[in-house]
């Protein structure tokens, strides 16, 4: 009675199914994220209609994604991401530029004008860190080599993702300038710098003030707080949530409580990450696109946004080896945060067709779909001997 | 950026907030629920004026509350509550009618019209299930008989407070019918049956299927699967979410797997039950309390609704022995979800003068702030020899 009777029975709704999707999808040995997406989408306005896209379950997915990042970042040690900093660097911008250039000149090809060929581009560049770190865990690969490069990667090319974006904000009557961009790179380095410090200095310090409170689950408690602080000053210096949710996650990775820790994290994920796959299904409408074009439209540029990040990312990747490789190219291919952010940008800026939004949401979906099934491919045990370091993580993954 | 900053900053500044009010009142040796009360009130627009309440804080809090009641039906055996049923029906009825009665009288001797006194009395009637639960646990009480008898009174007068407002409602343009109350408890009866039932019968063989499922965490899924499913039941048929958590508790509480279960819902409670505490702070507005005619009502309604509850369910309670009986009147008073929801209806009611929705609200906080901090001294170790099975649990909680 306090709860209305719709906003509960769609967190039912879309959880029963989404973890139903799981289970099915473990069960054909597929991605389990693939299952969740493809039962928000079921529910959806595009095949059964039982539920509309709601202001409660963009919350709850919202939430989802901050905790899914904040468990991949519980899993990292930042001087295993530093370590393939270079590389992760060179995949990131090669990964951003790629498909911002082809994309550019896809639209211009297909006879669209300047500025929804600009944001096209910008469609295409960042990487989904959400969707990328599920998938790592799916195929239990968050700490091999090339999981950390691909999870490095995806946090950087997030951040040239949303500089692109501020650019393209221009158009839609929100005026960025230099400074306030150098201004946005100054502040993201401190940000990091600040946490990667702390957390060698000050953390240590109060974890161990922390045995003498009293409130419940002191150190749960506060790892909670830091989620939530990272999280808005991330937002506030203009990145993503979930980015600031990661970098809380690696601030806590070296607690001496970081089974417990990873035990609470896990019992909250349980809950909220589901909302978060299926909530991207449940957002495409398959019934607004009807035209031959926007299906054409929707092929293309899903083909370029797959193959622009699998080639750029996998050569910049290649001194990892040709399957370490292939690998990095496929785990980059998924679109998700940033690309639905700039589709909502399309629908302020009255130069876009309107159709774009839907096509953009079908792309961040396929494209989430198909990378992780390439990468399971990718994945198989293979006769011949792998990398000796990765073998034993690929055989797991597809033996599950 | 995918996030609001306001909603991020909002949940960070009420969960950090609040957990330092628990922080601070445990040091205090006062009931925490106290202290992420006022830390919400601190934060909200009587005072601070950093946060107003909003949509987001609304679903946290009302996430947060489920999680509560569905954290007590855990520690919770039917066995245990039926077992003091018709003491906790007798606690519940006297506890309903003696307020309602007090109420209606109180307000048609200050002058108010009909409606509006009908109002004061079904405002008064149910003692919040969600604070009770939170009280009990903050005392380590849930498993005493007081604390059994308490909880199944509180839901009880739920579903009787429920019932009054379904009586109310009429003036707010809703008919209800002598049949659809009828068959509202007639649900509400088969509900409770079913779960006592199938929790017998159909649960453990379903516990030994899901030894075979392959999704994340399968036991936790399906018991968050079941906490919504409840949930929604639970406001189908007439009755608060919160009813249809502590079922889908009692229902998981014989599982073999209890222990991890409660300690995967204790992870999330700590996340969202101090949003369910300082939303209500948060919630009352004194900026809206001028007049000296107001305050006297705030007053006046406030120590109606601690004496009723106090003597009629303590009367009720006598068989227990003296000092049970006065915990049980005690644990009774604090009023919380159904009379916020009570409160709203005024909004919708005509003949209701505006100041009573802030005054139902500042009576909510009172009591939830007055009846733990009673109960807190009843609770002191005493000099003479309590009833044996209660006094180790009294002085543990006493001396924390």
């Amino acid at each position: 009675m306090p709860s209305g009777l719709h906003a509960l029975y769609g967190l039912f709704l879309l959880f029963a199914a989404a973890k139903a999707g799981e289970e099915l999808f473990q069960r054909l040995r597929q991605p389990a994220l693939i299952g969740q997406i493809l039962a928000g989408f079921l529910l959806g306005p595009s095949v059964l209609h039982w539920l509309a896209p709601s202001g409660s379950l963009d919350f709850m997915a919202e939430i989802g994604v901050m905790f899914l990042l904040f468990e991949a970042g519980l899993e990292t040690q930042p001087e295993e991401i530093l370590e393939h900093g270079v590389m992760s660097f060179l995949v990131a911008v090669l990964g951003v530029l790629t498909p911002l250039a082809l994309g550019w000149w896809f639209a211009l090809a297909a006879g669209e004008n300047a500025i929804t060929a600009r944001f096209v581009g910008t469609l295409l560049t960042a990487t989904s860190i959400g969707i990328t770190a599920q998938v790592l865990a799916d195929f239990h690969a968050t700490r091999t080599t090339f999981g950390r490069v691909i999870l490095g990667a995806a946090v950087l090319d997030d951040i040239l993702g949303l500089l692109a974006l501020s650019t393209l904000s221009s158009f839609a009557g929100q005026h960025p300038r230099l400074v306030n961009m150098l201004l946005t790179v100054g502040f993201v380095t401190l940000f990091f710098v600040l946490v990667l410090v702390l957390r060698r200095t000050a953390w240590p310090r109060m974890r161990r003030r922390m045995s003498g409170w009293r409130a419940r689950s002191p150190v749960w408690s506060f790892s909670l707080v830091l989620l939530l602080a990272f999280s808005a000053m991330s937002v506030y210096i203009g990145l993503a949530a979930v980015i600031g949710a990661f970098l809380a996650g690696i601030f806590l990775s070296e607690s001496e409580e970081i089974e417990p820790l990873r035990q609470q994290s896990h019992a909250v994920s349980s809950f909220v990450v589901p909302f978060f796959l299926a909530n991207i299904g449940l957002r495409m409408n398959a019934a607004e696109l009807f035209s031959r074009r926007d299906l054409f439209l929707i092929g293309a540029i899903t083909l370029i946004a797959i193959v622009s990040k699998l080639v750029a990312c996998g050569l910049a990747a290649l001194p990892l080896g040709r399957k370490d490789a292939l690998r990095v190219g496929l785990g980059m291919i998924p679109r998700g945060e940033v690309g639905i952010v700039v589709a909502g940008q399309s629908l302020r800026i009255p130069a876009i067709p309107n159709a774009y939004y839907s096509i953009s949401i079908a792309m961040a979906v396929l494209t989430s779909i198909i990378g992780p099934l390439l990468l399971r491919l990718a994945l198989r045990p293979q006769p011949s001997p792998g990398p000796a370091a990765q073998a034993p993580v690929a055989r797991q993954a597809s033996l599950r």
